[in-house]
């Protein structure tokens, strides 16, 4: 990686220490994660040690997203680290074989005409910043598919359970086979 | 990994030992690869050493086939492994910047409205059989975005090289920055 590009691949760590001080962890499909009471976000891939868990992610390209629906999302979404945001959440996610064997015509359909992932997320910005991480392709052995970190105001907490209920009743949450919910907040605040 | 499931990842290693001879290596563009006189493919991503080049890869989900494309491919394809395939061709591709930022409906219209990849395919089957391994999200070095390894019988080289002809003569081919072609022959052929 030349040094003039930002950052693709990122580790969170439950563990000892971090940034953000761990308020919730539960299992909402599948295997939990162990506790832990703080949550490190670190750039790479660091050597393993110390932590209870480590969860790896890769920043990529657009899979579902149309023109239109990524101009709507660049015009209201806002960047990561505000200083209102002293919640976040760490929600990772694994989808079926089921889901992986579709056709991307079908996946498409599913993800978004059926269930309004882009719509229903375009609905919490500028609140909620997000941003997605991909495991599946990291290598054949990872725990999830996706990590979603997202971070937002505390008074926006409710606004952000909102968000994941929507989903999570959605079509393509029939396709979620694992899912890790995980609320943090700053360590400092 | 589970016993029961298929490999997903593969390397590809040009060096003194493999199952298959190199016949040419040409650099169609951006940096060449080194010569060597032996490719191997091995499952899994083995430690280093032994080799003048390594080239990692995992299959995945379709990025783009609809299920009418999908069920084509199906029923005209055959897999790898054919007795009388003692050609085939390993063809690394690196796509632009450009092309990664496209979304996903763009993307789509250059590969298949465009540039009938899909299309192209079918008609060189079942005579070349392919397997598609992605790279860009093993990490964020990764010198290729995807490795293509074709099988094929002697007596297809020429349709072969057709179906390459006109996948370079395409609009997709104008988001490529790096293309390698290699060339080999079964060692025991």
């Amino acid at each position: 990686m030349s040094a003039a590009q930002p950052p693709r691949l990122y580790t969170f760590a439950g563990g000892e220490s971090g940034a953000w001080r761990m308020a919730r962890i539960d299992a909402i499909a599948g295997e939990p994660l162990p506790e832990a009471p703080r949550l490190a976000i670190v750039a790479g891939s660091p050597a393993p040690g110390g932590t209870r868990w480590r969860l790896r992610g890769i920043t990529s390209n657009e899979r579902y997203v149309t023109r239109a629906e990524k101009a709507d999302l660049v015009a209201k979404q806002e960047g990561l680290g505000r200083t209102a945001s002293k919640c976040a959440a760490l929600i990772p996610i694994r989808k079926t074989a089921a889901w992986w064997t579709l056709p991307q015509d079908e996946r498409r359909r599913i993800f978004e005409e059926s269930s309004k992932h882009v719509r229903i997320g375009l609905k919490y910005l500028p609140a909620v910043a997000r941003r997605l991480h991909h495991c599946r392709d990291l290598g054949e052995s990872e725990p999830f598919d996706f990590l979603t970190w997202f971070e937002y105001a505390p008074g926006d907490a409710a606004a952000f359970d909102a968000l994941v209920a929507e989903l999570r009743a959605s079509e393509e949450w029939r396709y979620v086979e694992r899912e890790v919910d995980i609320r943090v907040v700053r360590a400092d605040a």
